[in-house]
């Protein structure tokens, strides 16, 4: 709790000071005003993180946390449990799955961290920080204690303390954890006072008759744990993955490194929007990528005031709408140190 | 006309074989089915066009049409006329535009024809194929004869030829002209049947006052030349700008050689639409890039059939979408190419 009250008390304002300038720099190019529009948006949020009118990110990673959820006991995936720990060797081993293809295009590293998935990983390249195997079944008690629900946060924020020491510049956030559209729709559910049919989606590709079941079951799950919306640890031990308390560490950790951190769909939308309950700062320093095509999306980035850059009809996950989001942000950066002035053109 | 026909009777369809293939492929990644959403489409798209189930698209430029209006007379738009030509040889020599800076980054080609400047420009860099200098105010008279729209268009076919030829392999539409919002709008008002407060867009940058006038000229425009939208070539040279005739021509063109061809905003949407009037099979080879802030983007969007990628809310032209869609068509490869297999992998 020590590490996780340092970070919320120390993050701070981005410079509003650096985004005028660059926003008056941005005018100044020869074109229309506001005629990059979110290129220009993107522009000044990083200047105003980094505190340079210009600026060139090119060390940049996806950090992607895997777990499992106790939830899964209740049906509510089309996905066997066993595909989390295979995908995650797959991301983190072999480099064969989406994202990795992505990374590649995007120059990006990859980073995975183990917080509880149900199996024994090698130690090589996933890095080993698991809590337990899985969380318990939140239909039936709360998916973890509150001190858990720290200790993954606070992993989340060594993360990003260890990779703002190594240099990286921009940090997307992924997770890879069957069932955890459910745990992130139990979240958004709790924090917007939504019910299932606003926010629940079918994930992986559930059938009709068991999309149902699976909004039956978490409409359940938050009668049953009557999570305090005010207190987004309540919430997150009681609905949460550890994935889920991963990213808000990691999100929490990049506000307070002063880097920029990316959202990818669903689950890392879920993390953006405690982290933002936990300290509002943190909303400053997140760039937004993709429009998931999980509805639950859609109330969670309202809440935290962001618009999407991407309409991709995605919901893959394991953070893959961060790559295509880094390429964006290399646009918007390009744009402010490269185009003409306008005096000096006309 | 004789090149025009022969193109618009030598367009074939794009392979359906290939495309059932390639998503037969793609749905034996190692991902939930369609969890890639556009990214998925945007390969089969390819791969239909090209033939080939995995491909690699390096050879990528921008095309600019750039050409003077004479409805400017009207006062249409809130930038001078004389932006066309210094903006023309910002892009063409001096690589200081929107469209160079994000050309670099896609490592992408850009290239400058010149149709109907009203100045005499430089002839290293820049493409003259000059009809005129500028159309006609299409207030008082047809912007050009149907001639000079034919021949327009077929000087737009060529570029697709010469550059088919060089070995580009996708090709992204772009134009430079003050004042064309208002002849694409003009054109998308004539083949859609809707009126100019459902099409009509501020451009650059109109004051509201202004914004009111551009509208009424645009209705009035309608009504003294009463096209004709079930001639395409009678639109087009009533109401179009030699940049549009040219963007046809690329299109039609794109399709005839079998290249992906990239549509960027409004002005480029109505090319699109106008050359899907010629042949609709052109709009097989038509890959959107982003949603114009122009209003009339999205009727003409919707008569095409095609959902863009990208909402950067940008309204700038240049052909500045194509680069950036080149990135996802980039990434929508790589993941056919790259990516695990299910068997192998689970």
């Amino acid at each position: 709790m020590e590490e996780l009250n340092k970070v919320l008390q120390g993050i701070t304002s981005v410079s509003i000071d650096i985004a005028h300038k660059t926003q008056a720099h941005i005018d100044n190019l020869i074109k229309p005003p506001a005629s990059l529009g979110a290129l220009e948006e993107i522009a000044v949020k990083i200047a105003a993180i980094t505190g340079k009118v210009t600026n060139k990110l090119d060390k940049k990673c996806v950090v992607i946390f895997a777990s499992d959820n106790g939830i899964c006991e209740e049906g509510v995936s089309s996905i066997p449990v066993i595909v989390t720990a295979k995908q995650t060797i797959n991301i983190a081993k072999r480099g064969i799955a989406a994202i990795n293809v992505l990374s590649r295009q995007a120059q990006s590293d990859v980073f995975v961290v183990d917080l509880g998935v149900k199996a024994d990983l090698p130690n090589d390249t996933i890095i080993n920080r698991k809590i337990r195997w899985g969380t318990h079944n939140m239909l039936h008690q709360p998916a973890m204690t509150r001190e858990e629900a720290v200790e993954a946060i606070e992993i989340g924020i060594r993360m990003a303390e260890k990779l703002a020491g190594a240099g990286y510049q921009v940090i997307g956030a992924g997770e890879k954890g069957i069932g955890n559209t459910s745990t992130s729709g139990a979240v958004i559910m709790s924090l917007t006072g939504l019910g299932a049919d606003d926010v629940i989606g079918k994930g992986a590709g559930l059938t009709e008759e068991n999309f149902v079941h699976k909004k039956k079951v978490l409409t359940s799950v938050l009668a049953e744990r009557q999570p305090d919306p005010k207190d987004p640890l309540d919430v997150l031990s009681k609905l949460g993955g550890f994935d889920i308390a991963g990213i808000v560490g990691l999100f929490l950790g990049c506000a307070y490194y002063k880097i920029p951190a990316v959202i990818d769909g669903l689950i890392t939308i879920a993390g953006a929007l405690l982290a933002s309950k936990l300290n509002p700062l943190t909303v400053q320093y997140m760039i937004p990528s993709h429009l998931s095509a999980e509805p639950g999306y859609i109330p969670a980035k309202k809440r935290l005031g962001i618009t999407p850059y991407l309409m991709l009809d995605m919901r893959l996950g394991e953070g893959t709408g961060c790559p295509i989001a880094f390429y964006l942000i290399d646009c918007a950066l390009a744009i402010g140190r490269e185009m003409g002035i306008c005096p000096e053109a006309f």
